[in-house]
């Protein structure tokens, strides 16, 4: 069983909480955080602590706060026995201090209210120590069933691409949703097809999922689209993303 | 029991005699189309034609071909009694030949060898005479349950917003697919954030379901992440559509 001390008591600290609350192979000894209300959230469960220099000893030490504070929070742990990782996208595993030190990356969008099936998430994890690595790695799979290693350098471009698939697609949604309240239609008539261009990816790649005007180089409706637009910004982007679809498709003829 | 002529053998022509013979309010009688292949399919279940002088009578004729052939299609049935409607998003109503007309449009992406269950898909119906309008809501009924009036342009408008939440969306997919091979890993660890980026907008308006860089205006973040894409457009890409996040969110406050 390993122990581990949960650092944060944020979004990501709840669902990890839960996650690895469930897991047979894991269990949180303590979690320790600076806000004391939500501290309390977490004491109806396991034992919590509002000074970061009042850690228990753990295997693991799962840091779950805000990117900024990742390397303060990681100087606490210095003479720690077990291992330190953070759980940051964006971050290097280099900038924590300890020695004995990873990172435990679930690749999941989290949203407060909303619960997830953490056996779905994507973890990536990395280590400095391979023996380290193979604990998290064991932490991972106690949690989820989708469990990569991923250095550091490739955790940044993964991260760049979640911004793509999910915080821009989010956006796009939006002018969709936008485009609907002002026509006094419902966006109850855009989301069977946000779904399925999600579902489709899941079996198709996205290249070949591709369809719409500029896939197929039409001008006209493409014209008739952008009439339709107003804001500037909107008017961009349409072209935008309509040449770099028009151009994939030239590349492959 | 509403009599239907079906007009194209295409991908959405095949969707829609699959949902419709499922229904007991309605039946195909014949299909017309040009291609002897296609309609080699449909010829096992009902009458079929590649003859647009030789259509049979029926309630509805439902034109499900490509948007520059409509006008030519409905020429051939401008002596018929019947309802004459055209299934595309981007066209007019009037552009149809027929006094007695409408729309009967399915708003969603239709892939070969992809089943969809109808019941979910919204159709916008429109018609320029009440009756008629009331039979293509009873048609829509029978293999739909989300049926909404929509009126043309309107139509063009959500066909619009259709571009957006997913053409659009899918390029964006397709951006985290290249970035996840060129790093040696596999697109599955990006397919669960693509999956709940869309569930989550079935109940959130998407402005509240927003996260990422451009929605804290994370500087660092962003800059970080424009430093590792070479692709001019895709840097171009980045920088709008960050930017027009912020925008939203800067008018919030």
């Amino acid at each position: 069983m390993l122990k581990v001390v949960l650092l944060g008591t944020g979004n990501l600290a709840r669902h990890l909480f839960d996650a690895i609350s469930k897991s047979d192979r894991a269990k949180i000894v303590q979690v320790v955080g600076r806000n004391l209300n939500d501290l309390a959230w977490f004491s109806h469960h396991t034992a919590v602590s509002n000074d970061f220099n009042d850690v228990f000893e753990a295997d693991v030490y799962l840091i779950a706060v805000k990117d900024d504070a990742i390397v303060q929070v990681s100087k606490c742990l210095a003479g720690k026995p077990g291992i330190v990782a953070h759980t940051s996208g964006a971050t290097d595993m280099d900038v924590l201090i300890p020695e004995n030190k990873g990172v435990f990356y679930p690749l999941q969008s989290f949203t407060k209210g909303r619960e997830l099936d953490f056996k779905n998430i994507p973890i990536c994890v990395e280590a400095k120590k391979e023996s380290s690595l193979q604990i998290l790695k064991k932490l991972a799979c106690s949690i989820s069933s989708n469990v990569q290693e991923v250095d550091s350098d490739q955790r940044k471009k993964v991260h760049l691409a979640a911004v793509f698939v999910s915080n821009f697609t989010n956006y796009l949604y939006g002018l969709g949703h936008e485009i609907c309240i002002e026509e006094g239609l419902s966006f109850d008539l855009l989301k069977p097809l946000i779904l399925e261009t999600a579902e489709k990816v899941q079996t198709f790649a996205p290249r070949d999922a591709q369809t719409g005007p500029a896939r197929r180089n039409d001008q006209l409706s493409m014209q008739n689209h952008l009439s339709l637009l107003k804001n500037e910004k909107h008017i961009a982007l349409y072209k935008l993303l309509s040449d770099a679809i028009k151009e994939v498709y030239e590349e492959k003829l």
